[in-house]
Order: C-alpha cells, then structure tokens, then sequence
C-alpha cells in the first residue's frame, strides 16, 4: 500500500478468541450453498441475515423504524448521543441480500463509539433492483436527512462490502450533482471492484472463509445486468475521480479476498489527495466488525475511528 | 369453550391491514418446506428466525446480553419499566427452531405494554436436546431470577407455541418440585397436544397458513425421541394437573390448526378452578401477537393482558 502523505495505514493487533465466530458463520453459509446446489435467493437472503449473530446486542441503545426519503430502515440511538451527527449506515451483501435487521447491531455500535445515531437503509436490492437504484436510495435519504435539518458535513455515509462501495458511491454521486456531500466517509472491507481481477482473490483465497471469485460473479450479474459498464464509477467507485472527496477511513482483514479492494481505494484516494485512513485487521475475515461486543481489537478499531471522526 | 366461573373467553375484533404480513410468511415458509425436499434443520433454522419479521421496532427498549441460571438470553429493558417485574420469556418454535432473537421484539413489545422487563431465553432446542431440557433450562433461569432477588409472584412465565407449553410446564415442574411458581402465566397459541389428535388440526387446516399434522409430527420426534410418553404432563400439559395454578392467560387466533390446544387447556384449567383468561384473535394466525406494532387488534390485546397483569 501507499505512504502517501495524505495516508495513514495501521495493521492492528492479532484478534481475540471471539474471531472464530464469524469465520465459523462464513464456513457454515459456504458448506450450505456447496451442498444445496439450486439455493434460491429467498433462502441465500435468509442465511445472510444471520450476519447479526456474531454480533453482540450493544447495550444503551434505543431502535427506531422509519422511512428517510422514502427509504424504510432503522434508526439506532444510542443513549446521550449527538442526534444532529448522522451515520448513513448502507449495509453489505452483494447489493442482493443482507437487511436492515442484519445489520442493526452493527450499526448501533459503530454509532455508540461515534457518539452519532445511525440510521440503517433497507435499500431496493437487487436482482429486482440494479444498479444505480442503490445508489438512488442512498442520496435520497442523504437529501431526507438535510433537508430535515442535518448539516451535510454531520453526515457520514457508512457501510460494509458492497454497503462500503455504496457509502462512497453516495458521496461521488452528490459532488456529480453539485451538492454538498458527506463530512466523512467510512468503508469496512468495501467491494468495489466489478470488473473481479482483483490479486487478493488469488492470493487470500485459502485464508478468506466466505469470498469466492465465482460468488462475487454471481452478484455483480445480479446488480449490473447485461448493460452496466462493471467500470462505472458509480458502481466501481475504482474507477471514480476522487478529487474534493471527504475525509476517507478504510477497514479490511489482511487474510480477505477483498483486501485489494481496501488498498487499491487507499491509492486511488490518496493519489487524488484525499484525507484516506486505511486500518487493515491482521488475520482478520471480511468485514471483521461483526464482531462488535465480543473481540476487543474491534473495540480498538471503533476507539481509533472515533478519534478520526471527532479530529 | 367453557364458560366457567373462573374463566372469562371473549373473541376480539377482525385484524387490521397488517395481519397479511404474518399469514405471507408462512405461506413463504410453507412454499420453502414443499419445494426443499431435504430442507435440513440448519436451514428450517435460519427461515424460522425471521419469525421477526412482521413485528415492528418497538421504540423505548433497551437490550443486553446475558446468562440466567446457566441459560443464555437477552434482556429487553423497556425505558421506566419496573425491574422487578420479570417476564421470562420462552420462544416458540416446536422446541427446535426459533431463539431469542427472532423472539427479542415481540417479547419487548409485551413487556412494554405490562411495564415490566423480560428475558428471553435461549434455552437447548432438539433434537439435539430432548424433553426434559428445556423445561429444565427455564427452571434453572427461574431459580436464578429468585436467587438475584426477584419475588417468584412477580416472575411471569410467557411464551408462544411450544413457548408456550414451556411457561405452563415451567410453573408445573416448580409446584412439582415444592417451589413457589410464578404470579403470573401467559400462553400465546400454545402447542400442547404431543400426541397430535387436535379436532383443529383437521377444521382449521384450510384456513392455518402454517401447522400441518406432518410439521408437528417431525417436531414431536425431534423433542420426545423413542422414550418420553408423549401424555407425560410436563411434555404434554393437556394431561397435568392444574391444582393451585398460578393466574392463566392464554390467546389463539381463530383459524388456526393449534386453536383448540387453547380452548382444551382453558377447559382443564377452569375444571381445576384456575383463574383462567382465553381470548381469541378472530381471523388470525398462530401467535398473531408477532404483529405487535403494526396490528390495531394486537394493541388492543396487549391493552386487555396488561389490564389481567395489574389485576
């Protein structure tokens, strides 16, 4: 990775035992769509919002549905947080599967570390839904959220995996329209490469539990159809002019098959002289803040973002 | 029903827009059953724990992660709620599927509207585990809750469908055993009858979106293997003796499989002069309670079993 000026790259300490958790979710979810060879997306969807279990319930949060910008979703308030600072939590799965409710513990802590509330999207998916209505979703609740008195530099476009990629996709999409955009943006283990050559897909694949090329083809057929250009910036933000991009913070696990997408965005930012703090979790998997509540290098990491985020 | 003079039975009003919601999953459910010949546990797991699904958020909870007597759960802390009034929650799911979580909202929405708090317990599920050990993991976490301090008439057992043969045989193993039971029972749709000879299962299998003899069958097998008596009463409270039983409240909906499960324990309670309450939700499905939030008649009982509460 780079040592840009405008960079800062940490590998953090070796995980804690409550690791194995999400690692033995990953391998669970991969012997189930190697042994059910016709797995519909009803059941693939209903396996990955088992994604909040290695998660432990944050505590002194209250929980809120809503709909922002006719998006349904979450709020997560944690107790004496700052309700004017906004995280905009897009969450992970291929754009396909994961949820709100997959995702709500995770959003929570995050939010409690930050002192922020967050507020998690149940954006359109796809296959019914590709690409850009992502991405639509997530401006318009960025555009709900101002208008409802939020200032846009209180918000922080947030997510993980292909969430990660949306929470960057957000940003590119308001400077596109001349708005002003998010004051920070933050990435856990982002997915953004839709062109799939990336080397740690060679590289960590004995290490990654969950991550295969063949997955990640299945998903990006899912949202790009047969007529999205895999090299949109809008849906391969690797691809995007990062000039003028808010302050950036990048999370992955050194042993993910995504890892390069993690560093390849790092170089792309900071060449184009982005503030980009990338933070890679050593022996980690994808995604590794699952573990919230349960492995204290996570509870490092939120200490860290949070110091990022206040600075 | 009975009309007894301990027993009062009334019939509530045609559910609201949002019942669909529950009726639609499990037809869901039921499509994945038929179409997924060698649908394993694992998955019939991971589809029963979007038992969440149709409840709402409820807003003004609190939630934290904890273990009673041995058994792991999570507390739902509604905000001014009096903590000395516990709900001990034991989820449905014919003792194999469901957990805490896909319970945690309902359970929160029911001790919102007592102004109680409640745990739900992630007590053993079989087949791995066969009858007695979740009885035996629901006593354990009683005994605790008294050993901690709480007053065992302030202690409410609560659960639905094989939840809510639990908290029946909760309270009846603890008379067994000389202890004083809880104040109060609650049985939303409870599943009794272990030997499947229910006059419903045959009226009402047009009209149930959900059980089938076959279903219950297989869960009969898993809880009871080769060797428990399936008219043992702590398996089966259809045969137990109600003498000295603590105040009863029990709801069904009125076209489902499961109905008379309710009206037969109603009848052996009232027989044995328990203060017994069974209120029927006209029209809906098994443990319709799972719309609280959403569903005007849900309100309404929630309003009615808070009132039985305070009595």
């Amino acid at each position: 990775m780079t040592t840009n000026a405008s960079a800062t790259s940490s590998t953090a300490a070796a995980g804690t035992e409550g690791e194995d958790l999400l690692r033995d979710l990953y391998a669970d979810w991969c012997q189930i769509m190697e042994t059910t060879p016709d797995l519909t997306m009803r059941l693939f969807r209903s396996i990955f919002d088992e994604w909040h279990q290695p998660t432990v319930e944050p505590e002194g949060v209250l929980y809120r549905e809503d709909t922002v910008g006719g998006v349904p979703g979450i709020w997560c308030l944690p107790q004496g947080a700052d309700e004017s600072q906004v995280l905009l939590y897009t969450h992970g799965g291929g754009f396909a599967v994961g949820s709100a409710a997959s995702h709500r513990k995770l959003a929570a802590h995050v939010a409690k570390a930050l002192g922020t509330v967050s507020f998690v999207l149940d954006y359109r998916r796809a296959p019914e839904f590709q690409h850009p209505a992502q991405v639509e979703d997530g401006v318009a609740a960025f555009d709900a959220l101002v208008d409802s008195g939020i200032k846009p530099q209180d918000i922080t476009t947030i997510g993980d995996s292909a969430g990660g990629n949306l929470a960057i996709a957000i940003a590119l999409s308001l400077k596109e329209q001349g708005k002003q955009g998010p004051g920070h943006v933050i990435a856990f283990s982002p997915w953004l490469d839709m062109e799939n050559k990336g080397r740690t897909l060679v590289t960590n694949n004995d290490t990654d539990a969950l991550i295969t090329p063949e997955l990640l083809e299945g998903m990006i057929a899912g949202v790009l159809g047969s007529t999205v250009d895999p090299t949109t910036p809008l849906a391969n933000p690797l691809y995007a002019d990062f000039t003028g991009f808010p302050k950036l913070y990048i999370t992955a696990g050194s042993v993910e098959s995504l890892l390069d997408n993690a560093t390849r965005l790092e170089e792309r930012a900071a060449a184009a002289g982005v503030d980009v703090t990338l933070s890679i979790g050593e022996g980690q998997q994808h995604v590794y803040p699952f573990l919230a509540g349960r492995s204290a290098l996570v509870d490092e990491e939120f200490a860290k973002l949070a110091a990022w985020h206040r600075a």
